[in-house]
């Protein structure tokens, strides 16, 4: 039997997250099966994610390395975000050409750390196909610690615009 | 001093190109560089290539491994589509999170093989970023080689489409 | 306070695995912070898991879709395995052009399902750095669905010889 | 009839490549019909490229975003390189889990500019399967332009060794 947080999952609807994208798969996303490889998945929760971090949170991987990307759009933050742990439940398998629409929510919002969930749906279908995410930890660049104070003020107050009251991962819902 | 031919490309515009696609880019296309990697532009070609083949030319890479695919699109082809050889001009570098738009269109059609064009532009911009192909020889699936007959008639009549009159590879705008 | 799975996972050594390979890494891995994209590994796990599936469980993945494979190597399976869930922790970055010793073990093994566990080292040093997994249950090729008695006879004699006794998720550690 | 450019580089050995690599493949990079994606040579050419680059060349694209390597191997360049077209010749096809053996020569060495060629070859089997490459240019960092004076002369010296004498692209066989 499954437990309730893959139940409660396995439910999810497009409604269910807050900030959406859309995106095309890719020939090679296929692999020998016909079918999206895992991996996939967890290519499209990055792009999301970041997408999310730069143009809202002000997350600046570029000023890392050059020097050509235009900043205005937020505020550069002093801090980076680390994977400390990643997690995925697939329900169901889509294919190339397949066009995905994908959902981004956030599960849990702690001083320092944010866990994000995922939902992948396909165009013209209902049902969710595949759940997953990851835990982004956020540290000082020059320490690579996390701070006293947490996350930066800016970047929380847009993480907490993803977050969804009345759903959770399971155990809530019952 | 470039080539007639690099200079022609260099030149193309989104009109040059019939069929046209809009793919988001993703975080891992970024390579240390924070550009995309020259590989993703190949994902890209095979990505639209491949596309137009299932969608208008009745390619059917899927019965190959399963059964479950919608064929009522186009009759099934007998023929596969092996790559010979690839090529790749970068003329500018783009980045996730940018979108990216490709047109494709025919450079040559031949007896069994033709060689494809893809150019890759970026929302938003004229200049054209990369421009690159392949060329595909239609193979017999029992024998894996060319037949007398060359590429099925349906096939060559979509593929015909694609050709663009009136630009070429350099030479022809002498 | 890390959890006691996690401190156990921290704590693995290359001992932990039974059956190990060691995989060159790519320049594409890394991203744009200069390490291995957290993808990377996924893709890892299932090359390693696949590898032994092939070679050891009569794991046919090629006659899906060709003939041109020697499969003398062991009977050839009427199942498939799907992957239902998966799972990463990410202790430490590697970079290109590290060197990587992958090792599997079974941390789980059902009646129709497996869960394994991969261990990522870096040649040279002695830490772990990412240890990762995920579930597979085998379903008839048929049906896509498990059958009653389970997972064949041969998979499962190959799959406990990847049990290691004597370590487990944390909990058994206490 | 294949031009006597093709007839040259199907007819390579391992002993054309002065400096050799072994990668295994992955199962990521099996596509639908269960072979070698063409974009999985690209990105094993970045691969072998770089290695040179950065452990005879002194490249250093890490130092661009981060300051955690060791960099006593070869004293640091301050050129970057640029890729400005790529090509590449599909003879036969490999699947995962092939083990592949990649060398690399350069076939042509200009001012600012070199082109690579890589073969490879499959562990065991004596036929090239693939032989490709690209061009890059070295340009200053700060300009991104090449300098009057070229690529630098530690950089000139270490691609030097890479020049194998008698073998060219065909016409020089002749």
């Amino acid at each position: 039997m499954p437990s309730p947080d893959i139940t409660a999952k396995k439910s999810r609807t497009r409604s269910d997250y807050v900030f959406r994208q859309i995106y095309r798969t890719r020939w090679f996303d296929n692999d020998m099966y016909a079918h999206l490889n895992n991996t996939v998945y967890a290519m499209l929760f990055d792009s999301i994610v970041n997408t999310y971090l730069i143009d809202r949170c002000g997350m600046d991987p570029f000023s890392m390395n050059n020097n050509d990307k235009d900043k205005s759009a937020a505020p550069v933050s002093n801090q980076v975000a680390i994977m400390v742990n990643s997690y995925c439940d697939y329900f169901a398998s889509v294919s190339f050409p397949d066009v995905l629409e994908l959902g981004l929510r956030v599960a849990k919002l702690g001083s320092s750390s944010v866990t994000y969930e995922v939902g992948v749906f396909k165009e013209g279908e209902e049902a969710v196909k595949v759940v997953g995410g990851y835990t982004h930890v956020f540290v000082a660049r020059e320490t690579m610690r996390p701070t006293r104070a947490g996350m930066e003020e800016g970047t929380r107050r847009e993480l907490e615009k993803l977050v969804v009251k009345g759903i959770g991962n399971g155990a809530a819902k019952l």
